[in-house]
């Protein structure tokens, strides 16, 4: 296990409490970084349905998913026992006729909770529309109500092994960084450069190795900047361009992103410039951070640097993030932009990226960031300045 | 593009004649595979909502999403023009109160088919059931009706292009599992070892490099192989374990799964006689494949090699799979087990995985091939014994 079970305990008492204030009865949990966060559970097993079902009066969850992850995962590595876990059969697997959610709605009929408050993650990947529709058929006399985030929110603040973990994760993002401005030059495949930073994020170092991040490597060259989701491909390099980096070091599951950019070849005045006004808006971000204040603060002292320059920028720029699994190491709770009234408090974690795009390039230096008793820590320690090959 | 634009025509035209058969006026395709197939698109933009809308009378998709995965992206890099692509503002990201398939309803209103029947992949991971609701509550004189699948199903049979993208996989596949023996041991740590399949899967060959495969590397050793997908840690092997080694090769998207075993230490002869079971099983299975039979039929074979040696075994052995986006790369429609009436037909891709796990040990020995005209084709050519280090 990865954390005490001291710790699993005070979670799952940090979610009654939120599920009771909000009249939730019983919680289905279908985000997989929430059911790792409640359970200890860690696999690769949400592309199948699965869920803990947490209830008011027992702070053991209960796992519910495909028989090889529940008895053969969940009972030996995470702190449940034996009889918190229920298994659907594997005849339910892409099978038209039969889903996965009729177990789950079982489960609550026999819990005597079929006639409750049930709160769904309404919004998440993992509860689909079909799940929602097959478990109102199943269970005609329950109400539902949308607890999308709930657990999220509980996850926002971390624990100082939570943080240590991040720490560690900050390590690996500066190594894959560094393994990328090695191998990066002109001429050199894209994939080439992939190939190095999954390496260094998976090998880690002598002490501890990575795990995968949320995310692939994203490293859009050029006139690609502002279409910064596109993945790599086997092109090469041309002998002069910028490349923006992007990538997360993980450590069990917790992230800490980070982006610098590259410029191969000659390097354009206009970068250099662009690239000393987005350390200096982020510097300026980073340097508001305290506990007590809005997190909108932030993006409003970055904003004003832009200002200055006759610059601007529409979308957000940064979140929350930490123990996370494919597609996204962000929470989807706090986002650092205008009008976001989250109060910082020690130990929230979040991911300042103000990527500046333009037609022909893009730069995009971000730091990973602790809010700490009187400030904020950088979980990476890589210099802010443009990286020249 | 990465295929010609009459075979995007090709596959919308069946994709139209699916939805006409069905009485679907209008689809919303939010599977990304399903939106790659159609569109073009490549983008790790699948963790913000997007899609296509396909119309019966118009032979291109609309594309709608993010701003900077719509203009930026799609425009640039796919067959679409600019006037089938729409974007929604960056301000309904992770947002509570304005959510991105308001806009899916506005671009349906605006084709003038409010009124009419819209599909829409129920059980898709990327179509919510929040999505589902706010797409009702915006288009209140529509009918839905359950497409999920709908374009999977025309995946199915893949074009000499797609065969020639997993052909080019298989040899990556080929590449990770070398990768993977090469650098197992006693003593090594599992991440260093999962390091090096991911460097051998990106950096490909001297003529193509690899894409990121739509599941990490699965290999849990000794008695934690009856839980498949629990992923890597730092931890060292033992002097003596069975390691059951699952990757893909992926080819821009397209993938060749592969699974092969091996054995650290001293070799217990009941592995021995596991795995030379299992490969009869899956040649016994592999040596029915021809057009016109049931899939079940391969399923049977492998059955009834198992049943001779005093042996079951309860979940599917395979699976329809080729172009596909994290959490899977299996196609979801047709399952190498007992009572699947797929008829097989020439260039439809499968991964035939009859994976055996016990108390303490599994064994995992697979081929992913196409049917040809007579028989199979195998995407890799890996020797298919027990790999002794």
């Amino acid at each position: 296990m990865h954390f005490e079970k001291t710790e699993y305990l005070s979670r799952m008492k940090k979610t009654q409490l939120s599920m009771a204030e909000k009249g939730i009865d019983a919680l289905i949990v279908s985000d997989p970084a929430n059911i790792c966060y409640l359970s200890g559970h860690d696999a690769w097993s949400f592309y199948v349905p699965q869920g803990l079902i947490v209830t008011l009066n027992d702070n053991m969850p209960i796992f519910v998913g495909r028989y090889m992850d529940a008895f053969s995962g969940v009972v030996k590595t995470t702190w449940l026992d034996e009889k918190h876990v229920r298994a659907y059969s594997d005849t339910c697997i892409h099978n038209p006729n039969k889903h996965p959610m009729e177990r789950f709605a079982e489960v609550i009929t026999e819990l005597g909770l079929d006639n409750k408050t049930i709160g769904v993650e309404m919004d998440n990947y993992w509860f689909s529309a079909q799940g929602y529709e097959v478990l109102k058929e199943n269970l005609p006399n329950a109400k539902f109500a949308n607890a999308n985030l709930l657990v999220n929110w509980v996850r926002i603040i971390k624990s100082e092994k939570e943080i240590e973990y991040q720490h560690k994760a900050g390590v690996l993002a500066g190594l894959a960084i560094q393994a990328a401005s090695d191998t990066m030059g002109a001429g050199v495949r894209h994939c080439d450069v992939v190939a190095a930073i999954y390496s260094a994020q998976i090998r880690g170092t002598e002490e501890f190795g990575g795990d995968y991040p949320s995310i692939v490597p994203m490293l859009p060259a050029g006139e690609m900047a502002g279409a910064p989701h596109l993945t790599w491909s086997d092109d090469k390099y041309p002998e002069n361009v910028v490349v923006a980096i992007e990538i997360a070091g993980c450590y069990r599951r917790y992230h800490s992103p980070l982006a610098r950019t590259v410029c191969i070849g000659k390097p354009n005045p206009k970068v250099a410039d662009v690239a000393k006004i987005a350390v200096e808006g982020l510097e300026a971000a980073l340097s508001t951070v305290k506990p007590g204040i809005y997190l909108e603060e932030m993006e409003l002292a970055f904003r004003n640097v832009l200002k200055k320059n006759g610059l601007e920028k529409e979308s957000r720029i940064g979140y929350s993030m930490g123990l996370n699994y494919p597609p996204d190491w962000g929470e989807h709770t706090a986002s650092i932009r205008a009008g976001d009234k989250t109060v910082l408090q020690p130990n929230m974690t979040f991911h300042c990226i103000p990527g500046m795009y333009f037609q022909d390039f893009g730069v995009s230096i971000s730091e990973s960031f602790r809010v700490t008793e009187n400030g904020y820590e950088t979980f990476a320690h890589y210099p802010r300045n443009l990286i020249l090959k």
